[in-house]
């Protein structure tokens, strides 16, 4: 059995390996012959492949999610690599058919990330601030360290919630060592709690969606309620300062009205905090697609970005000529 | 004793009456010296004064929220009524100095709008939504029959939010007369609770101000809440659609992100709510300026509105002359 | 001769009966060859359909506005229903070809219509404003009765633009009950006038489109031309406080200077008429996309509403799985 | 009899001297006594003065509109020119007391005006468009030729409704030489009626304001109706499309819906009268503005200029230094 | 050897030609064989073409740049002309193979240019401008004169950043004329260079694109350098008024900063230059949609023109029917 | 001599201490004789006064920039405090009359900011941009050490430019360890010289002004000249992608066109760099505001983070009663 990933093959490569069905799109096309419109993933990343006319038990067979046997070749289309199909099987159980060995994961291991985790939850000086943030951990633990940040864009593998979660702790860390009289332990909870809602919003971490209470709700106003009950459970006044403090950080971090925050930061805490997710996630989104990009070449256009390319310079200083 | 209210005082008139002081700001006059811009209120209405050479112990007795005795004469300022005080004394308590006795309030008694409110209750069928709508009224009773809907703009005065709650749901009604197939209760009990969390984001019907929460968190933020805590009280799954589709109708009232709401309505029943929200709020504010507009006259900039002023046309059809 | 409408047949049904065709886009296949991408209709709804390998006598043979005998298989493609054409021919003039026996038309006759405009007229006590109102419904009565509200979005199709108004009406007589001391006359007749220039705007029932007029000088101004005229026929001072207010009323209706209101709104009761008119249209384009959605799911977006989706909730209160 | 002009005298000169009231607001001092605050006018320019402890016969004589005889000092405050008001009392018959004496007035004679229009009238070769201008020309010609172009901001002087249009026909006549193809004579008709409007929304010459139909309906509706009526007096079809294409270039000529017009520009014609009018609207803003502004100096911010404030050189090359 | 040019052949007419390949997209058709999308060119004008079943081959020959000898079909799709090609093959070197003589350049010849231009330098009476103005137009003489003045939209063919500047000249010129007082020299000399800089934010005529630090500086910094070291070069203080001044009408011509200028125009001059330049890329992006467009059509919809569409009048004076 | 400061001074306390003049604005009073409103600074900050009844030598006198002694009482107005002046007199020679004595600083030495420097320079590897870093420094050596970073707003003080530049360095060399793969020396290099214009931008330390370069041209593109004039000096080719690269770092720095970068940034550290500055900027406008807050209230709105207001948390957890 080949054992080789995704991009271990070269373009005109023939392929033979165990992928996951990400996605699976059932499209017609202009002869009226139905296909689908794969997205094929293993732990090297991801690819597109178009399967011509399906039939519907194709259809019904190779769904997202499935693990499957793919022959085919690797070619690039619009300078994107994309995969001819040969042939195609579902995995049988003798078979490595767990989806979950082909997921994307986060560069760090869960252990390191809860052992980094505790180590700032020590900082959290202020009881109930530490309370809150530990039954909530606890709570959604499975969920925290395997749930992605966002359903694309940022962090959008498995794991990718705590390790952007942690990112953001990194540079509060040093903010806070930077300007003096900070509130460090209420930056920290509110760090850790900013995204937890998106245990609730979002439906795991393999074919991601939004669920019904993540699209009527949001996952700020989810989070803010789990605070609440956590109060309620640990004896807290839901309505004391400390609750008021911790919950606004949350409320507020998407920094405007227009991306969703209910309120606008009115907290110096509440303010930095906003910045340093903002800086994580923009970095995090260049960086994946830098990753793909040419020395002398511009990456695609990032949506979350604004549709800005970003040009990732030569390596030997000399300026790439026009195209 | 004079019994006749402010604005049974005639320009030019002298006045002698007892009024609550609304408002009462200590700014320094071009002479160097202190005075007191007041606003006095009776159920008559509001009006303007100052209080010239102020000294600081007029400035500790004549705070907002305290019974005065006036006397002065009525005048006009830039097309303004304002008051130019002769004496000024503290109530005593002999005297009616009680506060509530000179606020506005709403035009229909508590009892009248308890009566219209329990009818409507009555035909919210669901259960669910029918127990956490008298969880929550039974809870803030008080509050919901005595607060205003607003600090100021609109139905800004005691009783404000149960006449205004009880306006949209009057509109509702209508709503759902024409439109075949609404989901009637959905729609009332969103009516209902929409601006509940006001009793938490405003100090009262006296002197009103926001709170800490409220500042922090907006009372959108604190109803959700509530009625996730109704639904752990009254043993109902707060993740269930009841209790979703609810909270989404308050959580989305305010119709786009820019005015607070931290989603947008998603379903056809609470964009219904945002538009007759809207429309009553919009409502109120033209009227209460066109009751102090002349006929051919146009009211002052209602800030509420944009800044648009309207146009009170003249009764006989004449066209005012441009001045 | 087969009497079943398109929306009678079940999706693999075999399909034999007569449609109009609504629109009929020419469009090149990736084959070098052009096709029609049709949309057919009758009373029932549209549905879409493509003609492959079109020949150029069939493109000339089969446009929009013709009745066409349709034999083909009723499908699914994207969640949308669509037909897969087995044969097709004009009808002939033996046959059903007239295609106002097609047209999707307002859930209520003309004569209902009529008379309950009859009705509200009768309470347009102003006599300027009644003569205005029946001049102008007079000299447009066809275009009133048998045009759609909008070439696309909300109440598009015949005899939308009567229905429209009809339903504002109602919603407007509400108002004027909940609110003591609006003017209805002119709430009444804003609401009659507001859409009227659409009978110049739009091209009419059947294959809409917007007229050169319409283009360049848009609805509004072409009404607000119609009152002046009828003024002039009339006998009634153009520059009259009757004349200036009823043309703000449709002048201003689109609320604000974006969408096409050369002023906004600065009387009480034409700011009322903007609310409703955005109301009504809003429930007509959400009702029209949930007729079509299934509970648990979303709608499509709609363009209309900014681009937002809609959920229609399951009727057991079950929250539907993420998909 | 003095005949200096306001801006004769130089700062601390005594004045005395006939002039206009151009504005007089009542406001209320600090001391609680009543002031008027004076704009006075000549041909020389406007200048602010304070009268203070005004009566209120100070107030009923001293109105916007009369020609007064000013006594007092010419002096500065906050770097603009003002007057210290030693004595004043109202002209008497005898006394020059015609406020057109006092107009600011366009730099070009009426007649000089007329004969320039007439001529390019000459060009304007198609009949239909050449009868309307002359009939609306004809018919408005007091006002066209007396009245302001705008309340404030551009052209605020008599005559500056004629003198504006005929500065954008000289640019237009250099645009139509600069681009071949241009259609001259629905430019020019455009150019010449986009602006006529104003002689139904504003007041007129002096004490200028907004009539009742201009602020509800606007001066680009108020002159559409003109020319529809032009139209049915002079037998031409007002659906024709020359008259279409007229009344576009006026409907769309403020360019964005949000600044007014019902449809933005799709004539390149009618784009082209946008750019111009705007054009010469900032010009003559920058213009009046640099006017009273030192070498080396910033002129105030400019309201119709988004706020910006301009820079007018030194005249010896050198740089200002920082203040 | 046929010298007709692309559009004197008429719909179904058989082609055979020498034309420039201006594009060469390679995408891959829904039987998942590549094509080459091509736009050919000469200077009669731009059209497309598919060429099917593309070998790697055909890929590799047939690149942007290139001229080929094509025999196929004219045709329309989509009211669009396109070409069915039957034959293609690369130009020879016997062949008029050079890709100049297929470029679409100014109506007006260099040399033309060149003399208008130093006609208008002679009235740059200020020395230090004079000198600038000379030494860059110098410099780049070259690329002045055979650049485009962008890459798409307006003026996109060779020669056009000359022509571009010469029509504003001409406009300004008429400016100067009409507005007495205006600085000439200033304004001369800022539109010869506002657009200098795309001399080194563009590739060239042929198959432009932007340079890498055309996207990482635009032209606006690009030019605003230039100068500065012609300063330097010439003796000239950089930091002079003179030399401010013009700066900063290069710097402020985009006259927003949304539009990528650094500050928004302070002078008079440079508000002019910002307006002119505006007015004439305007004027030229619709002649260019227009002359495409048959009376009583519309335009396509314009991308540079926020998306508008310009109707073209019928010659007749008759409206068009709506389709 | 009295050494104490400004604000050692409690409310009632009678003063008298050498004090800076900030500002020195002349106005009317409503009595109409003119005062000075004064700002008076030293090294505890900064207060107003009020000077009522000036004679003209007192305005002249009593300049923004002259140190003077100052007897007087501090009160609180509004909130603010302020001071009632007594007696006011020059400071002679022979008193501490160098206004550098009373002028806040930043709270690092320059020795130490220049000694934290260095350090960074030596990790700037790249030998053009550590050439070009090092003449920059040295020839704005004196202005990157004394100048504010701004007018008003953050780092408002004499030597805020060095100050903010090495916080901001201080939070790269942050984001350089958790990021790996960054450009390090290229972000430290547009760290360094992002706020370098400010040199000829602004004034000076002492009555802090926009020079007239400053205002027409801006300090971005006021120090992108300088960076290509030291690319000359020192033999680099200002085309060089070294030189691009830097030149883009600090030409889109501002993040958006909006705030004035003729380019967004696209480059990852360009991007850095703009949130770096951002956050730096904006927790200094908080702390300033921040610390002259009593606990359990909210600072001023603050101009430069959108009008908003900030909560100083009670430091004993309980909530500030609504006033």
């Amino acid at each position: 059995m080949e054992t080789k990933k995704i991009f271990d093959y070269q373009v005109d490569d023939n392929m033979a390996l165990f992928v996951l069905i990400k996605g699976a799109d059932v499209r017609i096309a202009k002869n009226g012959k139905k296909f689908i419109a794969f997205t094929f993933a293993d732990r090297s990343g991801e690819i597109s492949a178009k399967f011509w006319d399906a039939s519907e038990q194709d259809i019904e067979l190779f769904e997202a999610g499935k693990v499957v046997f793919l022959q085919g070749k690797r070619e690039t289309y619009q300078q994107n690599p994309q995969i001819k199909i040969y042939k195609l099987r579902l995995a049988t159980e003798m078979e490595p058919a767990d989806p979950s060995l082909y997921l994307q994961s986060a560069p760090e291991s869960t252990q390191d990330m809860e052992k980094e985790l505790d180590e700032v939850i020590f900082e959290i000086t202020n009881p109930n601030w530490n309370r809150i943030v530990r039954y909530l951990l606890k709570k959604y633990h499975a969920q925290f360290f395997s749930f992605p940040a966002a359903k694309k864009n940022h962090h959008d593998f498995a794991g990718g919630l705590a390790f952007h979660t942690l990112s953001i702790l990194h540079l509060a860390q040093s903010v806070v060592k930077e300007y003096p009289g900070l509130n460090a332990p209420l930056l920290y909870s509110g760090v850790i709690l900013h995204d937890l809602g998106k245990s609730l919003e979002l439906s795991g971490p393999v074919a991601t969606v939004y669920t019904v209470p993540g699209n009527l709700l949001g996952h700020i106003v989810l989070v803010d309620e789990e605070i609440t009950e956590a109060c309620d459970k640990l004896g807290i006044d839901k309505m004391s300062q400390d609750a008021i403090l911790l919950r606004h950080m949350i409320v507020s971090h998407h920094g405007l009205l227009e991306y969703g925050s209910p309120v606008r930061p009115h907290l110096l805490e509440a303010e930095i905090l906003h910045h340093l997710d903002d800086l994580d996630a923009s970095i995090m989104m260049m960086n994946k697609a830098l990753d793909h990009t040419a020395p002398g070449e511009y990456t695609e256009r990032i949506f979350g970005m604004d549709g800005r390319n970003f040009y990732r310079p030569t390596e030997d200083g000399s300026l790439a000529k026009p195209e």
